[in-house]
């Protein structure tokens, strides 16, 4: 029987900074990772595989790190963890007993039950499933009428990049804007604008009732409000967001679960068993601000709790926790960035806090005709009573991914709107906004108006 | 007799974002700004005028926001001010009584005593004066050679600026690097190097002896240790910093000077007179961490000033001051980005703090080969003691303005490297480095494991 002192169950994002974390913290501990891929796709690039990539071999997640780390990677499948003790079974490879584990099983792509038709043939999920997704984009080849069912990050950037290749394209939506998660109507707006602008045909409001078709799908029924209507379709994109992966986690007897379906664990990123550790998709999240269960599924939240799973091990630090999570979002469409983080408008008023908002648009370049210059703009959620800020979402030129980094920095430090006033930046004519017309210090003028007269 | 409640003197950006802040903070007060210029250049984009945009009419910083807010802009000069009393003297337009006073009257180049030559025709200085550089750029016109002495910020633009015009351009610095004040030597190679392959000749560790001509310029005298060599020219730049114009605050009987001729002001932005503020290349700065006097002059770091000065003009607020200058810069080069905020691994040792030093260097992409990847490093100095991050340089793509930003936010919230490896990120394909290569939270894990090992 084989053992190892620390074993991660997952290959994704989790798995693979979670095993890289317990290495670097513990490096006399033997670490072993087991997943069932042969090769893992990078999840975040995986609707790029379907237009800008030519093909899943470019969106490959490499093993170097984990290798030159000493990780050692076992590709095989764990089919089931003993109940109290600590043995994992192996499809393959037999026993593998363990002193600490860290479950990394991520999720799966929700296919609802009541949806009719989704098991037809050419309806087709977003796994991170390079088989499958190689098997898909083939297939996809041949079809003309693509309808891209929810319209969250992933419903988007899958449209928008088999746009590219020159498809028809129907995005479907139930709520009354696309990213309706993320966002707030106003920034969202935006984002359908340049879906629409691309040729996508972006229908929202629009809720999906049936896929019809015999074996192969012919089309889909979807209802706004009373009014039914038929859309042509040769393939189907289910997109309609992802359950956590835990099958393997229930074979723990001390390992509890949240009504939503998650592995509970604290802020250590312990499960109810002190020996074992569950983070990315599958772990339990909290919001930052409503302390809320949270859903947020992203890579980056994923690789944060890795890392302090992997150093709360062996020991545990109050300084190496994960205080709630903030979901800090970023996409691109056709060069123009988006990014959330915290609390949308809508969110806050609807969890009762008491705010003030503040928007500014302005250019992501000084003069605003140099070196393509890209329309900013940058809109915080702050709180009435202490100015803290609770959120912030953006729009922008390729800076949009970090500008919005710095909002999730505001948030994690719980600075102020004062705080924001004074904050110290850089600012270049190639780079950034000028210093004058700064886009988050705008915005915060902004609420600091009425922050000051309440 | 004219009078006015805040008069401030200056129209660049300390200037414009003072009146802009005292109008916004204090609405019931009439705000006057007085400045030569009939037309502003915005600082920052200076450079780009003799390259990158077409003529200094592409520079401009507008008017726009002023005369929304209610600010009377006077197209004069002040040419004195009384030294007890509250009265400026004005050239055409008589005299001007305020009740406060807001100096921003910013800096000019340096042109050294002991330069010889520095006076003749074609030898140039980089003012914010829009005359001044029309001139300039007319007369460059048809001049060839070009020598450029120092390589900071505005020495290596206009070299890349003018080499992008068909110019032959050779840049002297006597240092061993170019951009020695914010770049320790690894990044500052990375630069040379750009500069180098855009064919601008690069001579570091060369002093200027001497301009050489009779009316015009013909050459330049540079020494490299004992050896002297002859450069020929027919113009030459003098990029060899830029010195505070105090020349009107010399008038006020309580204002004090530090050594270094900046007017000395407290963190409320207040000179020695409690109604008199100074703000912006003509305002003493202390640095953030070893208290000493700064001499950085950023558009940047004046609007903070500015706002600190508009904001605490009538009644003071100890949540809104300048607690010390950061000096976050930033710049680009073909392309790639530079940043740099706090202090340089080579300053703080200097200054006698014991630290450790992470530097990593990964993509800007992933996966790393869509759109338009560019090489990403970050290098990050903490403190020995108790981790906290005293300053840090990047390079990139275009997200490095930003990027650098996020890094003066870490030093202005005296984060340390634990924080650092818990913060929240979020990525993107399109827009960012991997969640588990984010080069931020790789560097201060290598900073990490040497800390935890202390």
């Amino acid at each position: 029987m084989k053992c190892t002192d620390v074993l991660v169950i997952g290959g994704s994002a989790a798995g693979l900074a979670s095993a890289l974390a317990s290495k670097s913290h513990y490096p006399e501990k033997s670490v072993t990772l087991v997943r069932k891929e042969t090769k893992v796709a990078i999840p975040c690039g995986i609707p790029y595989i379907f237009g800008s990539l030519e093909n899943t071999d470019q969106d490959i997640l490499p093993d170097a790190g984990l290798i030159k780390s000493g990780v050692e990677i076992i590709i095989d499948e764990v089919t089931s963890l003993e109940g109290k003790g600590k043995t994992a079974r192996l499809k393959r490879a037999g026993e593998l007993t363990y002193d600490k584990l860290i479950i990394a099983t991520g999720s799966r792509p929700v296919v609802p039950e009541w949806l009719q038709g989704a098991r037809l043939e050419n309806v087709y999920t977003v796994p991170k499933d390079l088989v499958y997704l190689d098997t898909m984009k083939n297939e996809l080849k041949g079809k003309e009428n693509i309808v891209v069912i929810g319209a969250g990050f992933i419903g988007i950037e899958m449209s928008d990049e088999l746009k590219k290749t020159g498809k028809k394209v129907t995005l479907v939506e139930l709520q009354t804007n696309v990213l309706p998660l993320a966002f707030d109507p106003d920034l969202a707006q935006e984002a359908e604008s340049i879906l629409k602008e691309r040729g996508i045909e972006v229908l929202t409001g629009h809720g999906v009732k049936e896929i019809l078709g015999k074996e192969h799908v012919e089309g889909v029924k979807i209802a706004y409000g009373e009014t039914e209507e038929i859309l042509e379709a040769d393939a189907v994109i289910l997109s309609m967001g992802y359950t956590p992966n835990v099958d393997l986690a229930r074979d723990l007897e001390d390992i509890t679960f949240n009504r939503d379906g998650f592995i509970k664990v604290d802020e250590y990123m312990r499960t109810d068993h002190p020996d074992v550790f569950a983070v990315g998709d599958c772990a339990e999240k909290r919001d930052f601000f409503t302390r809320k269960r949270s859903k947020a599924m992203l890579a980056s939240i994923a690789c944060a709790e890795a890392r302090v799973a992997g150093m709360n091990l062996y020991k545990l630090s109050t300084l190496k926790t994960i205080g709630g999570t903030i979901a800090i979002f970023s996409t691109a469409l056709n060069g123009t960035g988006f990014g959330a983080a915290g609390l949308t408008e809508t969110v806050a008023r609807e969890e009762g806090f008491d705010i003030i908002v503040g928007k500014f648009e302005g250019v992501d370049r000084h003069p605003g005709l140099l070196n393509h210059p890209h329309k900013q703009i940058v809109k915080l959620i702050a709180g009435r009573e202490n100015g803290i800020i609770l959120g912030g979402e953006v729009m922008g030129g390729s800076s949009a991914g970090e500008l919005i980094n710095i909002i999730g920095l505001i948030i994690q430090n719980k600075m102020n709107v004062n705080s924001l006033l004074t904050m110290q930046i850089g600012t270049h004519p190639m780079l950034t906004a000028s210093p004058a017309a700064y886009p988050l210090t705008k915005a915060a003028e902004l609420i600091a108006k009425e922050f000051w007269h309440n």
